[in-house]
């Protein structure tokens, strides 16, 4: 085949193949305002590894005082089974946190921080220095627990209180992370303001000194911009994108909500680029309306409720 | 200023102005179940053009029995003020449509046809060459009458009945509309089903034999792709990108709904590139908000949602 094949986009070759990284039954569930039962979370996290997702996201261990919805971490995370070629991962805040993913044998846990001082502060109640020193304790650690560990660094693309992120600021946090022993950092743009230009510009600052297969990123959907946002990404040779199934976490009856990346438009968008991402659309279609059912109302991704809506048509045709 | 300064996109200058043609009194409101009274069409139409937007596609001369929502046509026509710089347009289907559309003094008229010859047939109920026979009898005497007459091409990126549309069959039918002397094509994703991989095909394709300032993009939303589907037209340096309100006509609770891109997300797009449009994106938001009230549901347009949703919890707090 000739290098036409190749998947590209505005004459910028795309990766061949990405990894979703899918967060659902974490950041989506724990901005959902319904608690699911643990067997529904189980239940949810078995149909997306059914529909090929590799990588999964499945709980946060922090105090259920914070995070009601996720209160379960433990029991969620110890009854999941093991699945050849999938990672169970979890969010883990601090030393503490990692006691319940070691207890929990996970393989992967995943550490946040913001890009801005005010955000961290107010989301971790911790300076950015502050923040590593507290991670020295739970990075190593868990790598020597025999764990992989993913870094978050949120709001790089606009910070709800600061405004503008310095990007430079951002790849120095994120670039902190990987030294300190992150296998990859997911940049979010965590409040959704992002746009194509920006996402290209931070691109450009952040390959500058970090290779790209060490970066995931991390989209919101909040106005309309996640698709294309991960399109420059893929010409910027990002080969890991997360999303969340459904668009879960993004109630469209709630106020200001924030709203993830769904899965299924980011799969439907990657197919029609002709790149591979392992993952079966109508299995995922089924997991996402398992997790309409479980948080009792619509989801926002725009590929579910089209699919969904078109089999109730023909229905009732 | 250096070139540095000039929008681009992935290293391709994109247009430092677009124009965008707002269509959802017209393709929104006919596609909405409730019947919006004259004057709240009038008072929408009105905001629109408050807010910047100087191409609005105010109804549609067809049979009220065709489409009951638009069924007071010639009362909307009639009723619209001249406002200096702001092009008001009609969509007419044939010699009887444009019969309204003169008495109503409409400075512009749209007329609409498939690239998919069933669809075409299901739509309008003729073949693809009774169609251009029938068109003869309205673009000339539109011309005649001192009218702009603007073409649509739908179903560009994949046909309800036909799948697939080869881009060179809808370049013939875009070129011949050219040919019989419209001003300007938009080509249509009808259904939603494109992506941005798809969009630069077509643009290949199309602009192999058509100027790109002859033609404009108009997408639907359905699958969450038609901003990234937008950027890619963008790169290809079209210059005028249809969009409707709030995403108006298509209904979240409606089955299979397909949903035009919402102006505002359009909008806050452009913003981010830098490329600009004239629309003051917070008066747009007053329109979404009065077009929301009109047809008494939330529309599905994600910037609007964030916006009120935003203002809704800040009025909470």
């Amino acid at each position: 085949m000739g290098s036409s094949d190749r998947p590209s986009i505005l004459g910028r070759s795309v990766p061949a193949e990405v990894s979703i990284y899918e967060v659902g039954p974490r950041d989506g569930l724990q901005n959902e305002s319904a608690v699911v039962p643990t067997e529904g979370k189980l239940k949810l996290i078995g149909a997306l590894a059914d529909a090929g997702l590799k990588r999964i996201e499945v709980t946060s261990f922090v105090s259920p005082k914070w995070i009601p919805p996720l209160a379960d971490s433990r029991e969620v995370a110890s009854s999941l089974e093991a699945r050849p070629g999938v990672v169970w991962s979890a969010l883990v805040p601090n030393a503490k946190g990692l006691e319940g993913a070691v207890a929990a044998r996970m393989e992967e846990v995943a550490v946040f921080m913001s890009a801005s001082e005010t955000h961290n502060k107010k989301n971790i109640n911790k300076t950015i220095e502050e923040t590593f020193a507290a991670f020295a304790e739970v990075i190593g650690p868990a790598r020597d627990a025999g764990m992989r560990v993913r870094g978050y660094v949120s709001v790089v693309w606009g910070c709800p209180y600061e405004g503008a992120v310095d990007p430079l600021r951002a790849r120095e946090v994120a670039d902190t992370l990987l030294q300190m022993g992150c296998y990859q950092v997911s940049l979010g743009d965590t409040i959704g303001v992002g746009t194509p230009g920006q996402t290209e510009r931070i691109m450009g600052a952040m390959l500058e000194e970090i290779p790209a297969e060490k970066l995931a990123l991390h989209f919101h959907d909040t106005r309309g911009t996640a698709l294309a946002n991960a399109l420059v990404g893929l010409a910027y040779g990002i080969t890991t994108l997360d999303a969340s199934v459904g668009g879960l976490g993004g109630c469209p009856y709630a106020p200001g909500a924030s709203g993830n990346l769904a899965t299924e438009d980011l799969v439907y968008m990657l197919d029609g680029l002709g790149v591979r991402h392992g993952v079966d659309l109508e299995k995922l279609v089924a997991a996402g309306e398992l997790a309409q059912e479980l948080v009792g109302h619509e989801l926002p991704g725009r590929y579910l409720k089209a699919h969904l809506g078109a089999r109730l048509k023909k229905g009732s045709a």
